[in-house]
């Protein structure tokens, strides 16, 4: 068997990523992770192409400096709007969480009505339409799609369960239970957080995680590294320290993590000479 | 008379600015008026005092290059964390927001409860606590404060009515009116556009709006610019051209504005070099 002993690179513009890097040490027990949040520019999901582009590619270069094998995009937005910027500038493989994901929906949907949910800019985009038209022939597939910007501040503030939150949830949906979806691609890395709210309003239908059909591309895509009593180890760097960072880290993954390290990325990739 | 025809540098985290912007234009319409919305890195609440001290004064910075005569600090957060510092590296009057609306909700209270509303970083810092105890001699004064992380989003959104504001609101406010409050400081620009909402959860209490203190505040400072045709003038500068600022400018501002020019703050002043 060959080996890979680097490790794989994840970032995300926040905590988000975080529902990611859950599947992925989950599902790859023996791998070595670093992890960077930009919570020092948070969201992604209200800017500009422009700007996340930038933003993306200065993450992508600052994970390049720990020879990663593999970059993640754990961030539907970025993996909307700059994940093909982000393949012309780099040599080792660049994954996003929208091609997978869309492929687990097409897998899933029983009568060919697939809904789709995320921030401003994912939906926009239309890449989670692109993505399941490119990859189904099928011709009867119909994507309903809706912008859910007020999700990701209630998972922020905890309300996961609180009457507003359902009320929110309720009207957000409701068009996609007029059309009668069967699959929902939750595509927010924020959304899993929900799903007892989604379920409860949508009992009939398929949640489609994107963290979790995302690891099971990384893993057969990479070769793995060898066992050690230290796996999996996680190196955490966020761009700003943020007070809340902690306490919703742990809730976002399951388990806590050290406290991460801050760093800049303001002159890890000058703007002006690579543009 | 004296006359001053330089420009008024206004900044904010983002749009929030624009409700101050609309009360200066307003109690000053003959003067030329500098905007800059941070929007590439918004929203400051939820970020590190580290952090905004850092982008407030590359704002401050961007605004000086226009010749400015004042620069207002639009935005709760970035006079909570940032005034003091913006006063130490510039030689021309830097105001904020939060000491006009505590001087004015000084002067409001009848009964000395004055309740204080704000994102997370605003409340955290104890700002307007400590602006009302240092501008009072009253010793019967009770500060009551509450971050309302919601509000920001909820308002951007225009769900400015929604039930489910409603309830967020009823939330939030449920402790200030268990304290029997007579004075609520909006302590956000972005709050005043919630005043319907607040005014019938708290019937009997006076909202004190920060961009109306403020805008007397900065009158009271500079030496007016002379009559002019053209008069008053708005350049508008933002740090990312989001799709969603036209409809939300003309929203928070009252009266449509030109597109705004997009800008970068990376090199305006140097952290490395400034540190």
């Amino acid at each position: 068997m060959n080996y890979d002993n680097r490790p794989i690179g994840v970032f995300d513009s926040g905590i988000g990523g975080l529902t990611v890097l859950k599947h992925l040490v989950r599902l790859m027990p023996e791998e070595r992770f670093v992890y960077l949040g930009d919570t020092a520019r948070v969201p992604y999901g209200n800017k500009s192409a422009e700007t996340v582009q930038l933003y993306a590619r200065q993450c992508a270069a600052f994970l390049c400096q720990h020879d990663v094998k593999l970059i993640v995009v754990a961030c539907n937005t970025a993996s909307a709007l700059a994940l093909e910027d982000l393949r012309m500038h780099q040599s080792i493989p660049v994954i996003g969480v929208i091609d997978p994901a869309a492929r687990a929906s097409i897998g899933a949907t029983t009568r060919g009505h697939i809904g789709v949910i995320g921030t401003r800019a994912t939906i926009a985009s239309h890449a989670y339409e692109n993505s399941i038209r490119s990859q189904s022939h099928r011709t009867d597939i119909a994507i309903h799609s809706v912008a859910c910007p007020l999700f990701v501040p209630l998972v922020e503030e905890g309300w996961l369960a609180a009457q507003a939150t359902h009320l929110i949830a309720d009207e957000y949906t409701r068009v996609l239970r007029q059309d009668g979806i069967d699959t929902l691609v939750l595509g927010c890395t924020h959304y899993p957080m929900l799903a007892p709210v989604l379920r409860e309003l949508l009992p009939d239908v398929t949640l489609i995680d994107c963290g979790e059909c995302t690891a099971a591309e990384a893993k057969s895509l990479v070769a793995p590294c060898e066992a050690s009593e230290s796996a999996p180890s996680i190196v955490m760097y966020v761009t700003d320290q943020t007070p809340a960072f902690a306490s919703l880290a742990e809730r976002f993954l399951g388990f806590a993590v050290e406290q991460p390290q801050r760093v800049s990325l303001d002159h890890v990739l000058d703007p002006q000479e690579d543009a």
